[in-house]
């Protein structure tokens, strides 16, 4: 029996949960949302599927003790009208709001006995995922956030689209905060096997603004529909399935690097402990330079949010 | 390849075109709605999925022109806003901003040489749909809607909540309006096989209550979240499969009917040819006049729509 | 995680493992055979197949201690070329080598400490289901084979094809034995809604025809490829699933019924505890009377059979 | 509507059928062998599992002329006890039985009016892919077979293993005949983003022995079942869904290097034209040096076989 928990049932909770009812993917889903009539009509709408489905999932609603037994926690929470791209602030947005709720719903978390994997989504993504972390106080390992993995397929579709090849075919990694200090480590980027400098020359690419469009990707869909879900939501999904099979599937995710003593997006392998190490790459100095200036931007605003009470 | 378009990208035609892109169901897809911020933000926001999904889907907007070798056109335009579940309007909230709606497509999907099936998931159902029909000008059986195939889900869910079972296990059909005026045709309902009348004797079920629970399905889902998608849209990408496929297979849609003179939810199989005939079951002689009745408040509200002009 | 075990890695039991392999449908998949270079030909051309697959899935081999914390165990063992279609001995020509079979493998699931559901494929199917759970001791509901799940899908085919329609149009039961003294209880099967009978008078279907081709079903498969796979492989896994997502699925398995005292084809609920109850469908007279007469047979064939010492 | 065909329903092309059945990736299916009795026995499993399958799919049996409107072909035609995988001889057992298959299936292919394009799964499989394309005329673009497609992924397969990592992230290429005179270029190969050079100095791998490892991979599992099927069917099917869906997707398979004059394994861009381009690394001298007698190899084998008749 796969189990999966969802905490926060907005556009991207819900879609979470709707890929994973749709694929079948879970044989237990518990859906979590402080908004009730929210929760319940998300949970209604999923089970009126269900006779057009050839999978069935049980949903269990707004019950933290049903996350005992569960593989994989999902936190999806914010209130994405907080969120603004069109200014610097842009995921910071949702920093004040975001904090209260890590604070309300880590200690449920914990309570519940929950001892599988906790994927955060919540924005800002580093920083949320440092502060669950802490309050939770699971081991390093067992929370990560989905981090630069979405940041990197978009980077890997506007690569490939400016070569006019699948993005799949794109390999390389986006660094750093789910935000604007982030990065492209082009060092990394290979593009149906060949370095990617190899076309820079040959086709007169222009990093930087490819760099700016996978930084800025978020920005055309907000403005269009005032939040993005598909792609975060499918994201999300592919962890979590990675962690229930344990896939040991390498992928840039917010991990916590010792190094810089918080969250910060890099290659890591995910498996069934969640993170189960992370991939040291030979970036270039520029690259450790960017990297390091993210994680302490991060880090820094982890650090003033009121911090767990040692025992 | 597999070659869909979808009119309509709010939260059902988006989630229809989310679900035929996670699962891979077809090679192309053409989205279109007139807010072109929106129709590019669900562009992107799908694209930005790809290097996370194993299938690759082509992705055309807002060129009508594409859908001259379409195979499935899903209708799901409208103002979720004018819905109306708490009065007894409900769904006619949107009679006349859709109908406008229907003006303004209907000769552009003729334009565009579309030769395939058109499938309307536009409320109210029975009454857009037909009116699809009457401005396209296409043939009855290449013009269906979605009508009672979520009800029929809902009613199966329901009476499977009350007996314990799958409502998977739950057979029989939802006749009539996808609205109010709906109706569920007892007569054909069986649970493991068995009539519910035999149930009904058992258990003490309340056949009213079930019937009033699967008409006012989305009430509770509206209140929550203020709309519906993922139902309905799944209801939709499985009837546009059954046409792919040619798979003849029964489910309850808005299909016309020539007795009525208007389209009407009720049984009917379908294929490469949209409504391959409907499926006449012999109902009660209350079902029958619910049926009518039903099928007269629709071609009512059909008829005093302006009509296309004969030459 | 969803973990499976296979018992037998012939062409049923490796077309199993390939289906749940190819769709991800479990993270852990423990498979058994008592051929050492078999087994592992089929764990080496699955794991092969890793690279070009979304899903990641671990395989054990030839571990019984694997199975501690399985599922769903299913067993698809026995010797293909010693059933013989062409006479009537049939299914039974198994009936000696797989007895051994099971008195093989039944203790050493038992002592595996398998706490799941035993689905059994091995035939003849009927016989050796009891067998087992007479030889494992474990309660009657963890343990039930497919039976005439397959029975009834080819008789869904057959009416369907008759018809013009989809077998999937088709609801009904094949009961009795996954054998020669099967029978269609043409009293449980409807057509779009509608009793078969009604069809039998309009186009003069050829019921008796229709029986005799689901009950020989498999023999056109045997002659041409000497075996039969893809069918009853995916039946063995529609199965298993519905036990891991506790369906509560109304179907035609291999279910001991008290009153019989043995194992035979009849409806059944599926659930997370393999048979959730039996479906009492009011057969008519002579539908009793073939019922009881295939479950003497299988229950003939059990009894003679050496049983398990009583302590 | 997703159209296919495959030749040849031994093992390979009916686990290719019994993927895309299970898959519903294709609408309609056309399946061929001069074995009337396989054929058709193949075809009733298949939709003996109908009932069972969320989706439906039509089967064509052995009507040439359903191909002219079919996407892909297949062929997996062959003599499967032809090959001697514990000689030198290899797949090149099938070497005369093969080419006289190529002989009569190449005109039925072009009669059949075929537009699509033809995946190759056939040993020995650079030499009959060339050969197909000759006595076929297709251009070279629109015939490519599965090469080294599987030979990469068991390459990928066991640098995972020896790595302790997914061969999912391992990146990189076999180039050169499916069969012995195959090799890794290693200058390809990054694992996690690095390349293969760093692991084996810090782990000491042995490059020789994991390179005959993946050429041998066959050989334990032809060794055990008498056939390969699942990984190699897997590759097929995945081939076949990039052209549907014109993915635009990297691939090593057997493609047309005008540079040899013949076909010969090596990444190659695949799409709805079949091979897009070529994919041209810089290898080093020694694995060009490889590459070229790899390819001589295959052309002086499709050479000596009876050409063309030209016009």
């Amino acid at each position: 029996m796969r189990k999966y928990g969802v905490i926060g049932l907005g556009q991207v909770g819900a879609t979470v949960a709707y890929t994973l009812v749709q694929q079948g993917t879970v044989d237990e889903l518990v859906l979590i949302d402080h908004n009730e009539a929210l929760a319940q009509a998300q949970k209604i709408d999923l089970e009126d599927a269900s006779a057009r489905l050839a999978s069935t999932t049980k949903i269990i609603l707004n019950d933290y003790a049903a996350l005992a037994d569960a593989e994989v926690l999902i936190v999806a929470s914010g209130n994405i009208k907080a969120i603004d791209m069109t200014s610097s602030k842009g995921r910071f947005g949702e920093y004040e709001s975001n904090q209260a709720i890590v604070r309300d719903i880590a200690p449920k978390i914990v309570a519940s006995g929950f001892k599988g994997i906790l994927i955060d989504i919540m924005n800002p993504c580093d920083v949320m995922t440092d502060y669950l972390q802490r309050l939770t106080g699971f081991p390093h390992n067992r929370v990560f956030g989905t981090g630069t993995f979405l940041d990197t397929a978009r980077m890997q579709k506007y690569v490939g689209q400016a070569l006019g090849t699948n993005g799949k075919n794109v390999d390389g990694y986006v660094y750093g905060e789910h935000g604007n200090s982030q990065f492209v480590a082009w060092s990394t980027v290979r593009v149906n096997g060949e370095p990617i400098a190899n076309f820079q020359a040959k086709q007169n690419l222009d990093l930087n603004q490819l760099e700016e469009d996978a930084r800025q990707g978020a920005f055309a869909v907000m403005a269009g529909k005032g939040y993005t879900n598909f792609a975060i939501a499918t994201c999300g999904v592919r962890l979590a399935e990675a962690v229930s099979a344990d896939a040991q599937l390498a992928c840039p995710v917010s991990a916590f690097d010792p190094e810089y003593g918080t969250y910060v997006g890099m290659p890591a392998v995910i498996g069934k402990n969640g993170i189960e190490h992370l991939i040291q790459l030979d970036l270039t100095t520029a690259e450790k330079a960017s990297l390091t200036a993210s994680a302490e931007f991060i880090k820094k605003n982890v650090d003033v949010l009121p911090q767990p009470v040692k025992n």
